[in-house]
């Protein structure tokens, strides 16, 4: 059984960013003093480690759009000794398969369905002050994926501060990797994450390939973007997408632009299924 | 390389339904005369044989709220000569693992990351004239899943319509069926789907399991019912949740009820990330 679990943080200015007020200021105002509860047991309580805004009390609102990204060095990150850290990566491949052998699917990225239900990337809390945070980031993939996955400092693309979970608990700092593999790799990372891997239907409920093209219908990306992520995934996903050339910059656009369509639809949908629930419980 | 695709329809009433007007018309006033196109090769046009309404153009807006839920028996199905048939089936088996050593997960239920980026249950388009929806469910499953798993006219649940993708192609039926299994077996067909099923990175881009549990944080059941799926799966999943009695109807309504609030919160996250976009195309 591992010792932590996943957890992505996001990026204030993007993500309307809203932290407990108390918790924040102690961040802002005091970053060089240590906070009381240091690296957190999330094994009792996996479920604090982040909050998605949606589930936070009201009374947490505060409106940070003022400040910067978010975002900070390396190094800085590390200073702060009473922060937890949590390293995810993006792991993808190029490939020659065509889907109904006429639509490139150029390249395989991972991602992951979480314990919690929603889409993001492997990885997990590391310890700064046991391990470093490549190692720590290996020793997750290795319960994740059930693969042993070197990554280097190179592979570091951004670190950026997440919400504290709670006013009492430590201050969370993700940081976000980039590894790019052989298509046979990749493969052999599906098939051990659904086999020998020691989180597999715990942490993790299945891996799951982004699709990148988009079908004369509009399927595809748009419709994969307008799922549920976890914390900042969506955005660092996105990115990635553009920094590393993956999908044209237009063609992202537009598919952002259905992808909203398509969620609007599914909020219809969705209230729907609630209304259904309501006949159907009378009947069961 | 598979001839056939996976597709869903949608129950009319509980989806907002919106067909194209002259083949709703043509399929309600004359269902006993055959459709011009019979069954479609959809290796060429795979798109086309389920169009989500915020796909659709606008133009095909009609309101059948007015009409039944869309549910025929499988005889009536069957009889429709002209139509296309689609077979789906809900894995599930029961387990006694524990999240974090204390959180029952219960049940195991399979899905699927489908090659348009949307969520669905296993199974595709089946030729009645050729096989019994059965044989043509196992036949899909053995492609998507890599392993033969024998489903028999027991495991029919209902038949019901979906609408016509454009007013000069056939009228599609989806079947969906649920079968229970052990735990081990469940594992693998994992194994197999994610080594060496023929769809395997094609049309499956990974197979996932449904969180049935909420955690604290309310995280679980409720993300997993706020991403976007195919057709009518949704309502499958949430219908066989309560007819098997996997969830309670209490924690089912709760759990839908903090999906939406979950789905208000995604629209600004992928809001977010558009106006991200904008500024970040300008970078690369």
């Amino acid at each position: 059984m591992p010792k932590t679990s996943s957890a992505q943080g996001r990026d204030f200015l993007s993500t309307g960013y809203s932290p407990p007020a108390e918790g924040a200021k102690a961040f802002f105002d005091k970053s060089h003093i240590n906070f009381p509860l240091g690296f957190l047991d999330l094994h009792s309580v996996p479920e604090y480690f982040w909050i998605p805004a949606a589930y936070r009390p009201s009374s947490w609102s505060v409106d940070f759009s003022e400040m910067a990204s978010g975002q900070l060095a390396r190094a800085e990150a590390l200073a702060c000794s009473g922060c937890r850290h949590a390293c995810h990566v993006m792991l993808y491949a190029d490939t020659k398969t065509q889907l109904f052998g006429r639509i490139p699917i150029k390249h395989i990225i991972l991602m992951q369905m979480r314990f919690d239900g929603l889409l993001g990337f492997p990885g997990g809390l590391v310890n700064p002050s046991k391990e470093t945070l490549e190692a720590g980031l290996s020793r997750e993939l290795s319960e994740e994926l059930g693969v042993a996955i070197p990554i280097s400092a190179e592979n570091h693309m951004e670190s950026c501060h997440a919400p504290a979970s709670s006013p009492s608990s430590s201050h969370l700092i993700t940081h976000f990797y980039v590894k790019k593999m052989e298509e046979e790799q990749i493969m052999e990372v599906e098939r051990a994450a659904a086999s020998t891997a020691a989180d597999h239907g715990l942490e993790v409920l299945g891996m799951v390939r982004v699709p990148l093209y988009t079908m004369k219908g509009g399927g595809g990306l748009a419709s994969f973007l307008s799922h549920s992520f976890i914390g900042n995934a969506r955005s660092q996903l996105v990115d990635s997408l553009l920094r590393f050339n993956l999908v044209s910059p237009k063609e992202l656009h537009k598919a952002l632009t259905h992808s909203l369509k398509i969620h609007t639809h599914t909020a219809e949908d969705l209230q729907a299924a609630l209304v259904l629930t309501e006949v159907k419980r009378k009947q069961f």
